[in-house]
């Protein structure tokens, strides 16, 4: 009666964080674990901290390997995940926690991938306006990019409320996970630790189509976005610090009234006390959210800053919470809202 | 039905740990939470990772406070915890985080603290020889050290089976949060960053006597302890480096097989395969040990290695896997041996 | 034939890098340290990395103590500088690396600190157009905040050449040695470590009218700043991501040339090759400044990025670099462009 | 007049450690830069921390690349020594920061690392009794190891003063640097922050026999050593935790008195006073070693502790004090004892 779960691309970070709140979903049972380069492996080599997966062993990603299953995690390079998911019948759940599926514009996927565009799935953050309506009982569900959650999270009460301009500068901060397992130079420990630095300046980030196309979504008109992505020396996280002009006439109770409004009933989403601030650490390891938004009268501007673990909310407890809405369960289930600190 | 469980000490590392897994515990509701400097403001002022509980305010510890309750968490410093569990009923279970009633020889206890000794007892280390059965049915749990908790795991079944000279030679790394929350400018973060440093060297750590109590136990003899405790630069973890002279005749095999049957049936302890050694990571947040073990022919030396999250496995969690034993609950209730990495 | 020098708060983050400048500095002679609380210990039980001088002992901060020097450095808590450069005569040189003589508008001062203004001093950013000029013979001078610094140096080519719109969006990353060596729990290493979090957001942090005072000066218009400042999981550094709306007609290579011409003849600031973005360790414990600009298309902005170590170019390297120029000595004298990575 | 000084491997952390230490050297150019994957790119982008070696392309490491010059650093990996320093005359000061030339015992090397043994040259620790006498006017000279370094300098006096029973137990831990820049999957920033772990258990580390023969050279007999190195979260430092049985009689003044005598003299070698003990993060970036010893009497055992910056003193400075000597200049030119802390 379980749900069946394979998780295709097990030996990477986002596979190893799915699996990870699997073991702990009463729902769900584990089925294929999937590699390719690291197929025949031991789990318990690839991932140790998931104990109670030690001694399974990576198959092929193969139809085969796959089939069988209620649901199938895609943890793929971007790029890969349709082809996988054509094999896969229309009854199973297949969630893509790449970007293949993210974007509506084939415009954008080509301007920032340059590969043909392989289409639109439902999309995985719940708290937007509309979708989760779009989940429940969706057999096909592309999990939003990292930062386009954190980014969007942040924002989008203004943008719907109607408070900001159409312009949003967004600066934000990740730890390393976000950049992979694949070992290049400048993710060692040695070049990281001590030290932050910029990448992707200027636009180039291929998630900020994601985040135009949540925060316009929200406005209901085109929101420009200006994001500078940091690398920050801590494994887990992402705060991004958010802001747009304010309009006319807006207040920061205006602002507050939004915000509180937005995330009343959102089980994940925690609009802090005033004077409190979000930190990474606080959601380390859960699917929590911490937003807080300030106006600065000096400026104009609304200052809208959220924390999130890339692994979980970013990637693996977005698509957990998406999985439970598809398949009829608690949106809840088998996640959490505490974070792992100090 | 639920058993109520109060924390007296909420405010710091030990009483937010156990928080936190309590808050995960099936059969557990939280009730008083109590602090002294913090009484009257909002647990999420201090403990924001513990979303579910933002909104509880901290009581004084007083024994009205902490009346009514079936268990009582005390994470109070050292020397405050007897005069504490004097005032709760015998039929209370009370748990002491803290050092008071770790040690069997008043002389130790004197000797390391510097005042009269309180009292011994059941020892809430299951793993070692007859700890489990002293915990069933108690009212009262001494929680042990995190250091003697990652050492006694790492060498004890090598003395229990009389494999090692009863002289230990053991250099432990700890996470900061061992040294806990009150502020002092050696634990500030631009102090500890970047940065690996001894204390309490040649003997001087209160947490010696312990080991000596844990491993002379399993001997059957007095072991000495050569005991060199460092600071390392992260919040949580202890590795635990431990070795001692092999007796005549000793084999790897022999080594091996010790630690094999020591650790079998254990659900806590995992001894890995051969040629994997433990980190702090692998068992972050989570109640497993990772152990590993070793020959050193060239020196006729048993190596013995253990990884411990400091305030999971260290302290509060195996408070609650103390708890579970004493309540007649399944031991692993509410536990995980998942670690939260990368 | 020396320079003899003081420093008064030789115990302090501030005060300990200034003493590890001047040991390296050919023409300075190490007079007085003073400091209050920790008066009759020895530095080398307060600044352990400063061996040279670890038999000194710490003076109290007295007239007297300080007297008979070329130079004194003051690395004091805000507010207490003025009454200790009074009791110095004209002709010593006091370089204060507090914040209370940097403001010129004495209502910036009292809204940020409170209490009534204690004057203008000539302002140690070489860089800025005409601040060498007034350096030069200057008996008194006042280092910048390290904040703006980092954002002064960014964004300051883009107003003088006129490039960008008078509003400035800031969003910085600090190494938490910028919030000093006074214990703190939010700084404690276990709470920093792996973590990211915002403070002062809004408008609210001291540092902001000191940057709209420099970019005004450069723009000759007022500058509206929003200053987000955020504490990262590292000892030192400032990655400071600046960004302004690009005025009507910009394009990619006015702004290159801008910045090219701004810092040609700069000894300490290197503009990157473009394509390389700064990192805060490549600049660590030196006195260099690491600057990137690009123009942003898409949204019509100007992003500029800079990267410091805090406690060498924005704090006591930039303090030595103004006293060789107040003193007539070449401008580099004992001062490094080299950083200490990895 | 200047001595003109090539780099072999230059792209590299230990070639970048030496060229940092040679900027700053009054008596050295920089000449050649080679390197073999990396010839043909600018140093800048390789490390960028060397600002005034930014625009230097490395060439391939070639006879004719290194030819004319006072001086050559090779920082190869292990084996590639020989055939490079065969090339270069007899007149050139070669300085192998490789392991190729250190060992005295060709069946150590062999057994280590399973290739034919190159030779023994000069061993550049000039603590070591005679090795300062045997490095003056030497024109080859072999770098000690990282941790031998560091083991070598906290234990030799012990046993040059025949204090301790020939049988030392050595735990150390090792900043991430010391594993080199070649990116593997373990060393990910990600993997390491946060976490604790040991490698080369029981006996496999290659710098095993290098110790041996230091303490067997100072002990006049054969010292057994058990070594586990660690891996620290952190960039650089090596803190190395040793011990050993005391011989009979031994005192704690005794071994004060040894250690005081050993080290009276040392430009680099830093005794703390009694009651402090080393940190990694005081000698960050300087060729200081930083010792403390301890008599635990409850266990017989002399415990020897010491701090170094694993690329400075014990890679790069090493190199260049050994130079110093080489060349007949004052030992401690172009180095520091002054660390970059916090």
């Amino acid at each position: 009666m379980a749900v069946r779960a394979a998780v295709a691309g097990a030996s990477g970070y986002a596979g190893g964080e799915v699996l990870r709140l699997l073991l702990a979903h009463p729902e769900v049972e584990i089925g294929a674990l999937t590699g390719n380069s690291n197929a025949g492996q031991r789990l318990g080599a690839l991932q140790p901290h998931l104990l109670p997966l030690a001694g399974r062993v990576l198959a092929e990603t193969t139809p085969e390997a796959l089939a069988g299953h209620d649901v199938v995690f895609l943890a793929l390079p971007h790029g890969q995940s349709a082809a996988v998911a054509e094999q896969l019948g229309p009854d199973v759940l297949v969630i893509d926690m790449g970007a293949d599926f993210r974007l509506q514009d084939p415009a954008d996927w080509e301007a920032f991938y340059g590969s043909p565009h392989a289409g639109t799935w439902p999309y995985g953050l719940p708290e937007l306006p509309g979708a989760r309506a779009a989940l429940e009982g969706s057999k096909r569900i592309a999990v939003p990019g990292c930062y386009p959650t954190a980014v969007s999270l942040a924002l989008y009460p203004a943008y719907a409320a109607h408070l900001a301009e159409p312009e949003a500068v967004i600066v934000a901060a990740s730890g390393t996970s976000g950049a992979g397992k694949a070992p290049k130079p400048h993710l060692l420990g040695s070049e990281v630790m001590g030290s932050m630095s910029p990448y992707g300046v200027g636009g180039g980030h291929r998630h900020t189509p994601e985040m135009i196309q949540n925060l316009s979504g929200a406005a209901g008109e085109r929101v420009a976005v200006s994001f500078t992505p940091t690398l920050a020396p801590m494994p887990r996280g992402i705060l991004a610090t958010c802001s747009a002009k304010a309009v006319a006439g807006v207040t920061a109770d205006a602002v507050r009234a939004a915000y509180e409004k937005a995330y009343a009933d959102e089980p994940f989403v925690h609009l802090l006390p005033e004077g409190h601030w979000p930190a990474t650490a606080s959601v380390q390891g859960s699917n929590a959210v911490q937003v807080q938004v300030a106006y600065d009268a000096a400026v104009g501007r609304v200052i809208a800053i959220s924390a999130i673990d890339n692994l979980t909310k970013g990637t693996a407890g977005g698509a957990v919470q998406s999985m439970n809405i598809a398949l009829g369960l608690p949106e809840t289930t088998g996640l959490s809202t505490i974070g792992v600190a100090p």
